[in-house]
């Protein structure tokens, strides 16, 4: 991850793709979100979806999953480089989440994160505040899951 | 779940308490949020949380789980009355998640969402739009998640 100071709006974090399973889709579900439409495809053909789809949350935390392991790769990248890595903080929340279109059995979803905002921290010296458009698109091109998010992003010069 | 037109800003349901054990907050980090202070104690107490705590994500889809399950006693119940059964559409969406507490191995989280704001849908003839401001709140008092929802449910004199 890059420090706060190197940031800049318009930033963009390609962040990968996932394919959508249908058991990974049920599993998700069964445990977290057990509607007919996420679990069985019978019912799910009767429903106003017409097939089976994933869970809305399961969308947003494949984002979550993809993000880490981004941070991560970017973090060992650094350090082959012999780079000081910078630490992330704690997101606060995010709002705005949207989910615009089906995520339905098969779906390639490709997420990337966008900094539309950077500001210093008040509450917490040393680190600045990134905010990133998060977003998933499927392989039509249609945006599946949009939100907005907010973490700590560790500033330049940081006492260690 | 009630009719849309039965429902009235300020109603409350009350979703149950869930109590985040240790091997289930590492379950659903090594899937989904796989950062140090949610998947390994020693890291964790090395951490800012100083201890285990759960994904802001698992807080979460813990609400969407007992929301599910507190809809489908609610229909039971119906059914057990001989009385019709309001339909509840997909989510469009939230916005406005905050995390104001983390959550810690142990910690019980009592969920409950109040409707702040009831509208008929332009979009879907026979469904309003119900907005319910979501919460969890620890052992301790404290609010640990908050967040506003909105989804569609139907009206009474629907066609079946």
């Amino acid at each position: 991850m890059k420090f706060f100071d190197d940031l800049r709006v318009g930033d963009v974090f390609v962040l990968g793709r996932h394919v959508f399973g249908a058991d990974e889709i049920k599993a998700f579900a069964g445990r977290f979100d057990p509607q007919p439409f996420h679990l069985d495809e019978q019912a799910a053909a009767q429903s106003h979806f017409g097939a089976l789809v994933a869970s809305g949350w399961h969308t947003a935390v494949i984002w979550m999953r993809l993000m880490v392991d981004f941070r991560r790769s970017a973090a060992e990248q650094s350090v082959a480089r012999g780079e000081p890595v910078a630490k992330v903080g704690p997101a606060l929340g995010f709002r705005d989440l949207r989910w615009m279109k089906p995520v339905y059995v098969g779906d390639t979803v490709d997420y990337r994160s966008e900094v539309i905002e950077t500001r210093v921290s008040n509450s917490r010296p040393g680190f600045g505040l990134m905010t990133v458009r998060a977003s998933g698109v499927n392989q039509k091109g249609e945006p599946v899951i949009s939100f907005i998010s907010t973490a700590f992003v560790e500033r330049r010069g940081t006492p260690p």
